[in-house]
């Protein structure tokens, strides 16, 4: 703040950094539990011991040279050793970049290289997969095993010292970095501060967004390597939540068998593994459920409904790696009657923007939604034509979401930007579309995205996975969307498929299905 | 921040200001209701009135020459205008402060001049009691009457601009000012920073914490002029919750009845409140409550049963007017199971410290209670030697609190430095003793005090009001206190009174006690 204070506020002024929450774990925590499966093994450790092994981490990380700014690269799935770098790594002023072990061996070289990581963290079972980066001046394997010319974790953290003490930087200082996927283009990369992230992890534990408390159990399917596991792990620690790291085990089987044996309150997974739990034949006691978030994709309502039937309590998460990665959750509003349509429309919403962020929507782009807020990214790094794109001069974020806004601040997701099909001069929703589609009960899973037409310019596809039996033709897929949607909106295009291909991160990956969608009609092949 | 930072973050960094939580309000809660009672009537306005009625007060304060930093006093219940002008005032940069309306006129006068105000906002039901002061440039009445020279704040809202734009200022700006009650010397004034509140707001609503949400109906009976009515006003106006302004409605039959007759969820308000609501002869259906809160001063274990028996679900707050009030909540571990002896104990305890906020007991004056952290404040308001008692150099809040800091992080307040009782050369603590006689069932309240002793240097003195029809005796507390507590800690006096002595914030006041106790003793009279 370089303004002059009129009349200034006698508050202490503390920087907003994430080892607070490890100290407060340690004090007032010391003997709550994280658990942590790798490969069959199960182990339990208390707070008090993991902060004390953060500490030894850092320690170490501090004599192999690693200091305030570096950054620290990991390759691993939710587990103890994750955790303790989740903790270790920003708190010593260090920068945490977990990477997406789902990407390309060339991207995982590009972002490693562009993040300028001097040293990286694998689990032993991925080591096959993480190739030699030129600039990484260590590498460290986790879990056992070895790796040519590698450190071995369990060293680190015996020659530390219990004792280290976490630096006080500025709360604008990063913590963490993380590379967004990306549907289109080369990935680009966020970069957290130690601000945006404790005021986060104080939002989304709020009732009405996570609502987390001590008495939960968290269970982070959504892995460390994607956005954070959702600011579970920081959010956990702040609120002394028993957490259930469950490793590589993420199979819908794996997480209802979790839940059960763990007691999990509350779980949080991309919408794909709440598909594939709504089917599974045999399903474990859920009962300790209080809520599980899905994300990633929306929740259509045949989902919801099912997953209603099993009594699994489902809500919807919205947000993306530039906004920490969550913005709302579809919580109905307090006034509507539970059950009645309106409160049913409220839940397959995207929900109110939390606290602290602020919404614009463009319409002259179709409605786009525009973010202001700490808790927003501000520009890419190292990438100042990615983010002059995204980021507007006065201040706001352009999301590449179509979206509306309703009388209660609801947001609804009618689609990305770029997936959108122009029809005719008109837009329609491809998101709105594969709702329609998704509400036939003989459909799994459904996605549409543009293909060319010399006529309308572009006519939507729909790719769609029929229920094993349902007998599902294409004609009574059309009759069901009659009345359901506009009838210029109708595909003519419907293709059955067994599978529909998804990113790294679990979303329908658009980029193969339009390439798909085109030669379908004869425009390449 | 003048550090430089190694590696920076790439988040928006914007300031922190209340006024994001108007904003918040009028548009994801425009049809919230808050409900306000003034005198006999009820009215109801919702979020979105209520938040264009707070832009059109900005718009004529900035008329009337009020400017960022300027000082705005508020003498008032808890109403719909007062709410307003805690809305009005942060979010145009001005500084809200909220006169005490129970301290001495002396007090007053000092108070207004010290904080330079350059308005008063008063109640029309409370103008004969505000004095004039010099200096104060406006003076404006609340809720229609008249007061000699006076502006009328609804002719003040229908000249206003209902599209006032509130400013963006930094985030260290003062938001609001508060002096302290000050059980001794003169009133000492906090200065609440934007940010402090802001992070106050949002640390008090989690689920740990108060745990409220857009579901909630809000009672605040703890007054706006009191430790900005324990930040609920701000925290309803940021989740959306339906608040409920009591007026002048505040004597345990009206906050019964009001419970009963808006549905109220969550309610807070100074313990001596509960005592009288427990007490009632006809408690109306109080079958709405989710929690209330019970704060100011310390909850025994037989208020505690009573107010289980009754179904009023109460935990205890605990805080001070230098911690924006709240630091922590009586709320016990999870891993303790409901109803022992532990979780009881738990119950009767403060709580533990909030996240963000770091604790440190300094056991070399007896184990008093240390505190850092953003909610803290910094220094007293042009008070340099009072600061200097109670600030140390290296960035802590010495409390005059003496406590215990247990495994799990509980604290328990056994004390006040200035309340100790020096027996011997040795320490009892006077709220430890008192809630060993508040346990005997004939006891209603009860507090003790040190008096002047030849032989031990002070002794315990006990006040103590008996319950109606009980005929306790002197002895038979005596007795009951043997086992309880050491036996040199059993207090020779023990005076009966029909009631205690209680500042204006309900507090006991241990100054009128201790003069009355050395009365006894024959040391003055």
């Amino acid at each position: 703040m370089t303004r002059t204070i009129a009349f200034p506020g006698l508050m202490m002024h503390r920087p907003l950094l994430l080892k607070e929450f490890a100290e407060r774990a340690e004090t007032v925590f010391a003997g709550q539990e994280v658990v942590g499966y790798r490969g069959g093994r199960r182990v339990t450790r208390t707070l008090a011991e993991t902060v004390e092994r953060a500490r030894r981490l850092a320690s170490s990380l501090s004599r192999l040279g690693i200091g305030v700014g570096d950054r620290v690269a990991t390759f691993g799935w939710n587990t103890l050793e994750h955790l303790e770098l989740y903790i270790a790594v920003p708190a010593m002023g260090a920068v945490l970049h977990p990477v997406n072990i789902r990407v390309h061996e060339d991207d995982i070289r590009y972002i490693i290289r562009h993040a300028g990581d001097r040293i990286v963290f694998v689990d032993d079972s991925l080591s096959a997969r993480l190739p030699r980066v030129e600039g990484v001046e260590h590498e460290v394997v986790m879990g056992g095993g070895s790796r040519d010319g590698a450190l071995d974790y369990e060293e680190l953290i015996a020659a530390g010292d219990p004792s280290f003490v976490f630096p006080e930087i500025p709360e604008d200082s990063a913590a963490a970095m993380c590379y967004t996927s990306g549907t289109t283009g080369a990935p680009k990369c966020v970069v957290y501060s130690h601000r945006s992230t404790v005021l986060h992890t104080l939002l989304q534990s709020l009732p009405d967004l996570y609502g987390l408390r001590e008495s939960d159990v968290i269970l982070p399917v959504v892995p460390m390597f994607h956005a954070n596991a959702w600011g579970l792990p920081y959010a956990a620690l702040m609120v002394g939540a028993r957490l259930v790291l469950p490793g590589e085990n993420l199979a819908p089987e794996d997480v209802a068998r979790t839940i059960a044996a763990e007691r999990v309150t509350f779980a949080a997974a991309v919408t794909t593994i709440w598909h594939g739990v709504a089917q599974l034949a045999d399903l474990p006691d859920l009962s300790s459920l209080r809520e599980v978030v899905a994300g990633g994709a929306p929740v259509g309502e045949a989902l919801l409904r099912r997953l209603d039937e099993l009594g699994v309590p489902v809500i919807q998460g919205f947000g993306m790696t530039e906004v920490n990665p969550l913005l709302s959750v579809g919580r109905p509003p307090a006034r509507l009657e539970a059950g009645s349509a309106e409160w049913t429309s409220a839940r397959l919403s995207q929900g109110r923007p939390m606290p602290l962020v602020g919404v614009r929507v463009d319409e002259s782009v179709g409605g786009e939604l525009m973010l202001a807020g700490n808790t927003v990214a501000s520009a890419y790094y190292d990438a100042p034509e990615q983010s002059a794109e995204r980021f507007t001069g006065d201040g706001w974020m352009r999301t590449g979401d179509i979206v509306t806004v309703d009388g209660d601040g609801l947001l609804r997701l009618l689609d990305r930007t770029k997936d959108l099909v122009k029809s005719g001069g008109e837009w329609i929703s491809s998101v709105e579309l594969e709702n329609a589609i998704m509400s036939h009960p003989g459909v799994l899973e459904a996605t549409v995205v543009a293909a060319p037409d010399e006529r309308w310019g572009e006519r939507p596809c729909a790719f769609v996975v029929p229920r094993a039996g349902a007998g599902l033709t294409a004609e009574a897929l059309r009759e069901h969307l009659a009345g359901r949607v506009a009838k210029w909106w109708i595909p003519e295009l419907v293709e059955f498929v067994p599978e529909i291909a998804k990113t790294s991160v679990g979303k329908f990956d658009k980029k193969v299905l339009r390439v798909r969608a085109e030669r379908l009609t004869g425009g390449r092949d």
